[in-house]
């Protein structure tokens, strides 16, 4: 074996040991870009991945980043060895997958653990989205990979008080009923902690809008101790690595923008299992603008849940609810801050959809914890929200995860009005959330667009059919602009 | 738009462009790691590829890799901006091919010039390798990514002069016919310019058997004149860069050895395309301890083969040879130099089967090449040999890559001994391959397995069925406990 002189490679290479080879020194050792590679020095060894230059390193020279080089207690006038290591039994699995082989349990488990570990390329990691792609993830897969997922993230265990939780596959603007679903439910001494989503492509986020209100990063030990006071909390899932492994594949995902059926569904059942929630209400709004465009992928996806939920011993609610137009008045997060706050004091001028979603949402969620008889969650989830225990249970929950004060509306409103007599029709979600970007939503929590009226309300010739908020001039200029090419509204 | 800070990163990225933001700028822009980002500099401005840390810069702060810095002539206290870029078009193709699409000529010539010049990232090409190992290029696929490899790589241009070429689909020990075939068509003032592979998993590969006597690391000018001057070479391809994307494709299939069979048929096409070679002999030994484990699957590869050919105008013949045990005595660079040179100086102890296989493929294409009529390349070819044409013809070769001193024999010889009397029924392959690369074939030129018997022979107890050839006691020890457990022969 060829004994190697090392150099000090003055890069942090993370978690990873990496090594350098000039090309010729690899080829003599027949060893290639991305190889794990055994690394010796005495008794210290290592396993590394090896990254191949054609300058940098001399012949016969190892180039060590900073971590092998303080792993190995290397110096100079050392020698150091290097051998193919090898390769983690993942790989093989990977490779069956994406010869179409259903994957057994365990040879999931040891990919995700390897995921977790960062023991896998990004290469090898891109080939498992691949295989889970084009061949898909059955049933006992998707249920195998959740588990997975929250074997190898952190967790936080409740014992055995009640846990609920609620999702929704998006594409809704405004649809903020996460913010009223929880002050109500919890009301009742049921548990809901939530981790949400911050925006992707959308206005603003459950995350997003909460932020406005309160803080929404803590570690897992402080949202235990939250949850266990006040029964609840919104917060950022990424704060809390609760699916370390989920997060590598949405990375690899995100350059082809793969949604794998299966790695969604384990996606979010694994944040569900990964607090103890064994009760798990899925909303499926279905209409021609959103994620579900109609009702016979949304029984499947149903179907889906349910099997799996059963898989993981979870019992699991899933509703189809209106997608054809925003929920609420405000889009962008203070203005829907706003629509939650009116709803929660039960101001009369609160968005009336918002409300009743929300109602109806809690309800089922108290029928499901046992904390109302059948059919009659909606009727309690009401009372609590009209007597003012929502409003009271928030306040704890903003209390307990630190309270912001909340900003200032936008400096700049313009109206977009109709430019005839008649109803409105139709109103395009994606250029309305569009709006609300171009106006500086979800990073100015004030912009975003405020509707003056929802599909099937009368509206006058020069009446206003929605507001744009901003803070920023350009930025308006350009909505105005956008606002004035299409709307998003059809008045009929 | 936010205005960031650029922070100068001491680190050269390569051909990319990187830039680096912390995770909260990142979220607040909606951009993500690998995203592909323009960065402005008020009228500078560059494509790079985003990458994210959770530390290393500030918030609101970009860091910039040295080409980036420079290309953009930034300085402390200048404004830069940042947006995503547009995706290059590739990237939509690829996700086609991932969904099973077929890909116009059009669609891949995109994809395979956005891979030469660096502009997809390893997750993206392996995604793209991925739709091409599941669902199989066709025939005008492969011929179109022949096509495009060739475009986007280097090439030789020898105008009108014939050129022919060969290729052997490998997996069989000593089989140097290339050393033998080349001196004899170029004797007859055909151009036979050939790039070869060094070993992968074999003990040697041709470049590295040609290497022990001569230079085999010549750019393309140089290997143009060698080429005019003599009639051919034989050189390490990876040193002339004929077929850049298909060197990137190999890199991401390696990490779970991928052999897409339309990959590996453009990779074999490309490289005889950009030599100009229009006639092309293919050489496919059939055996069950080769790549190519029977007829039907050798049948098939015809096919492709000659359809492909078709397509890319150039004529291919196609061979089956036998594959059931090593070609020549020798397996190693030295030991396989020294068969070559038995056969060119008609030494009697020269191995007949080597020499016999030459002689017919050489025969071919020299009908091919219309230096011989329909059956009579054989003849001419054996003629070539006899007369020290062929002999000659290789010393300029020699001379003009650039002639090596011949090391010596290895100086540790182990003789493995038949056990009893009897006829040789079985060689195997793979084992005596494994127990000349354990020697140190081919690292140490010298080492190797040098075959006193082969199939069908008669043998008696006691007598020499193979040497080891090794330079160092380590590896001759381990290799003799080697071939104790299992010495790779039946006698019967």
């Amino acid at each position: 074996m060829l004994k190697l002189i090392p150099d000090r490679i003055e890069i942090r290479s993370g978690k990873q040991f990496i090594v350098l080879l000039n090309q010729k020194t690899a080829h003599i050792l027949d060893l290639h870009i991305g190889d794990r590679v055994k690394v010796k020095n005495g008794k210290k060894e290592l396993t590394a991945i090896l990254q191949i230059s054609e300058e940098g390193v001399l012949d016969n020279h190892i180039g060590l980043y900073m971590e092998a080089w303080k792993e190995l207690k290397a110096r100079r006038g050392q020698r150091i060895r290097i051998s193919l290591a090898e390769k983690p039994l993942s790989v093989k699995y990977i490779k069956e997958k994406l010869q179409g082989k259903r994957l057994t349990p365990e040879e999931i488990n040891e990919i995700v653990k390897d995921i977790t570990e960062d023991d896998l390329s990004d290469i090898e990691l891109t080939y498992f989205v691949s295989g889970c792609y084009v061949h898909g993830l059955n049933n006992p897969e998707t249920a195998a990979l959740t588990k997975s997922i929250v074997k190898h993230g952190s967790r936080i265990n409740f014992g055995k008080r009640k846990v609920v939780d609620k999702h929704c596959i998006g594409g809704v603007p405004g649809n903020r009923t996460t913010m009223l679903i929880i002050p109500i439910v919890t009301a009742t001494g049921l548990l809901m902690p939530k981790t949400s989503s911050r925006a992707i492509t959308s206005p603003s986020g459950t995350g997003d809008t909460m932020e406005v209100i309160a803080n929404i990063k803590n570690d897992a030990k402080k949202l235990k101790k939250i949850a266990e006071k006040v029964g609840g909390f919104i917060t950022w899932g990424g704060g809390v690595d609760l699916a370390a492994a989920d997060d590598h594949m949405i990375r690899v995902r995100h350059p082809l923008s793969l949604d794998p059926e299966g790695m969604l569904l384990a996606s979010i059942m694994a944040k569900k299992h990964s607090v103890g929630a064994k009760r798990v209400l899925i909303d499926i709004p279905v209409g021609p603008q959103v994620k579900v465009k109609d009702l016979r992928r949304a029984k499947h996806l149903k179907n889906r849940f349910m099997q799996i939920g059963k898989m993981l011993g979870m019992k699991v609610k899933v509703i189809f609810t209106d997608g054809s137009q925003p929920i609420g008045d405000g889009i962008g997060p203070l203005l829907e801050v706003q629509d939650v706050m009116k709803v929660l004091n039960n101001d009369p001028t609160a968005p009336a959809d918002l409300r009743e979603k929300a109602i109806y949402m809690a309800g089922l969620l108290l029928e499901m914890g046992g904390k109302a008889i059948s059919g009659t969650g909606k009727m309690k989830a009401r009372k609590i929200l009209k007597k003012g225990l929502a409003l009271e249970q928030m306040n704890k929950i903003i209390d307990a995860q630190g309270r912001k004060r909340i900003p200032k509306n936008a400096k700049l409103i313009h109206e977009i009005k109709s430019e005839k007599d008649g109803k409105v029709v139709h109103i395009d979600n994606k250029i309305i959330a569009r709006l609300a970007r171009v106006a500086g939503a979800p990073l100015d929590a004030p912009a975003g667009i405020y509707l003056k009226k929802k599909l099937g309300e009368k509206v006058k010739k020069g009446e206003a059919l929605y507001e744009i908020h901003s803070d920023n001039e350009d930025r308006m200029g350009f909505a105005k602009d956008m606002a004035k090419q299409d709307s998003g509204y059809v008045v009929h």
